[in-house]
């Protein structure tokens, strides 16, 4: 069979294998071959990538796709301003429509920082943003946000069990593997999920085979939370529940002690670190030490308006520094490592190792090509180390997505990106005076 | 006079007054005017510039120059394996017209990212660094590093106090005043400068008027060596030689307590701020308590080895989110703080106050007009807040050094940027053989 695609001579990072010379080729969406020579016989597009390098695009295992339009809202203000005063009237103030752009940028600046696959823990309105989603070309676990208690909820927003999970259940009939989007169940947080609603979710994650998404351990205040009212820390509750293991998506995991770091190791529980929205407004969560207990990691942005930098190569960068520095031990998190936290174990985290995440015969195409040739990434002593330290947006050149094109030579292929830009600048600052924020 | 340029409409930040929209004016070289409206008449150039946001250009305070070929080569390990085994050999290796390259792909980097003064705290061939600078268009404080004592140097590293002090008196006669070049006196660190060196060396860089650029209380190690070898911390024993003002910069700072805080602000004493570099290998200054203190801080990269992205914009952002991390307090070092550290207070620590970091009739026409449409900023809630939450070197688009554009529509002006990077690629790897380093 002629692969629709070859790319090379170029230097390939695999990650599940040693960086070589040489060629990718994409065959109906699927990766064909990885070798330094091509295979024989032509192939029916080529990219010559000589002295480019070839990654497996980055995984995003936790991005708010909703609050693109929110940007710069939670800016130097404290954790409740951030989330009563600024996001819960956002959120309200968000129509469909709104979900819809908001998902449809956000796709387009993970593209642009090389990232084709996020895992959105949870809108309000998921039609939306499975079409924004679907409209730039990249893949995504979509959830609904999903609460049945908790104090402070405007009364337009409260649901009891019943209807938060028949509401989820109807939108993974509608919208799982449609396309390149799964459907997740998603937990908020332990403040606003009773047990019951844990059980039932994990129940329907397993059945559905995607990974339930949760904000856990967050905030010191959600522990202490916990134990008043479950007897327990978050984490140690939700084994307790039966609910921790490979199919729930521990997202934060701030504030865990020793105990809870074995735990998550053992029953095989991934957790997303979001190094820039953490710094902002939780605290650091201990990731080097996660790592060393055997715990696997993936990277997230958060959301815009936690982190202004919706950039999962900013994300390795922060990652790898703030480890080093909380524990005065440059040695700690190594490119390699972050690198893979990345791309592959982010994968796994979703329960998508087989299907992205590296670049091995079998999985899908996506792929990023990058242009070393900039100030910041030329000289670099080492180039698959620099893929952390030193990488930047503007090296992303070209994004294949399940082998469609997504970003070629700099250009986004599938919408007018100025348009798209120009339109959602205005719904940001339509969606701020509905909600009375700012001007 | 008819001016020579004329930018607006834009979004004007002059940074020591409020935000405007309007116009900023040129004139020889200098800001003639800033106003909602134009002067009457005509300009030489006219940059029409709608939607476009004009700041002062960004001020790096700490810029090895020479360490540019170098990057990557400190990834991932200890400090004195990063200095003995990394920086010296390399170091040793860089010859006259690799200090001179990498100074010319240093001052790109800066310019990408908005940056058009520099504080160089000293390399090996001043002249190769001046004439790489001067190549590139903007301005630096150019020094020579300069030590007189202590262990472990090489023996053809070793000078005299008297040897050290001529050899920069000649610099600053061939170099103070060329140009946009200024010279500056340095002292490595205290355990290679003498306190004969320290006196000698202040009492130059008042007659000469620019201020000492010296790396202050890095590691714990170095109070500890002080206090043996002197009978006090690093920044008392500074102060007890007289040497504690405002014409040394002290750089770095990360290891000060609070007595040595208040120290530096009585005094007036800047510090250079270098976030990323700090995580790597030094760890986190207490920056936010400084601020509290009323110390004057500025901002910079330090060098490639310590930090393989040379952006201020990168820092500005690192710089906020982390001190919030540490102080876990949100509200610390707001976004107009920090860009005032990057711009009108790092002028300052430099003691250029009067020249650069700010939009005033009278200082130099250093300017940078950024593209607010790109996926990271356009749909901000606040664009002046983002310029520090959100801005990235994709948004810099064009910039003007002492009224002459050394970046234009994303091109750089003055060389063959692609042809510069592509020699520099290969000189980089050239002095690694040479160095005995990595491949």
């Amino acid at each position: 069979m002629i692969p629709d695609l070859r790319i090379g001579p170029a230097l390939v990072v695999p990650v599940t294998a040693p960086p070589l010379r040489g060629y990718v080729e994409v065959t109906a969406g699927a990766i064909s071959h990885v070798g330094a020579a091509p295979t024989a016989g032509r192939a029916v597009e080529t990219v010559e990538a000589r002295d480019r390098i070839v990654i497996p695009a980055l995984v995003n295992t936790h991005c708010h796709t909703s609050q693109q339009l929110g940007r710069g809202l939670g800016d130097d203000v404290g954790l409740l301003t951030w989330l009563h005063d600024r996001i819960w009237p956002y959120e309200l103030a968000l129509e469909e429509s709104d979900a819809e752009l908001s998902a449809l940028v956000c796709a387009i600046e993970q593209i642009r920082n090389g990232c084709t696959l996020l895992a959105d823990p949870g809108g309000r309105h998921v039609d939306g943003m499975a079409r924004g989603i679907a409209a730039a070309g990249i893949r995504a676990l979509l959830g609904r946000s999903a609460m049945d208690s908790g104090d402070g909820r405007p009364d337009g927003d409260r649901e009891t069990t019943a209807e938060v999970l028949d509401a989820q259940d109807e939108l993974a009939d509608r919208w799982h593997g449609v396309g390149l989007l799964r459907f997740s169940y998603t937990l908020r947080t332990i403040f606003n999920c009773t047990d019951e609603l844990v059980t039932a979710t994990m129940e329907r994650a397993r059945a559905l085979g995607t990974v339930a998404q949760m904000h856990v351990a967050e905030v010191p205040e959600e522990n202490s939370h916990a134990v008043a009212t479950r007897g327990a820390t978050t984490v140690r509750h939700l084994d307790r529940l039966g609910a921790l293991g490979p199919d729930l998506l521990a997202v934060h995991a701030t504030w865990v002690d020793d105990e809870e770091i074995a735990l998550l190791a053992e029953r095989g529980c991934p957790v997303s670190h979001n190094a820039a929205s953490n710094l902002k407004i939780l605290g650091s969560p201990r990731v080097a030490d996660m790592l060393d207990a055997g715990v696997l990691v993936g990277l997230g942005t958060d959301g815009a308006p936690s982190n202004n930098r919706m950039s999962m190569i900013d994300e390795m960068w922060l990652a790898a520094i703030v480890q080093k520095g909380l524990r005065r031990d440059p040695t700690v998190l190594p490119a390699d490592a972050v690198f893979r936290m990345a791309t592959a174990d982010g994968a796994a985290a979703l329960g998508m190792a087989d299907v992205v995440g590296a670049i091995e015969v079998g999985r899908r195409a996506d792929l990023v090509v990058l242009d070393p040739f900039t100030p910041n990434f030329a000289t670099a002593a080492d180039p698959v180390a620099a893929l952390v330290t030193a990488l930047k947006s503007e090296n992303v050149e070209s994004v294949l997505c399940d082998g469609e094109w997504v970003l070629r030579d700099r250009c986004i292929t599938r919408v007018d990106e100025a348009a798209v830009l120009a339109e959602a600048a205005g719904r940001a600052a339509a969606v701020r005076r509905r909600a009375g924020l700012l001007t």
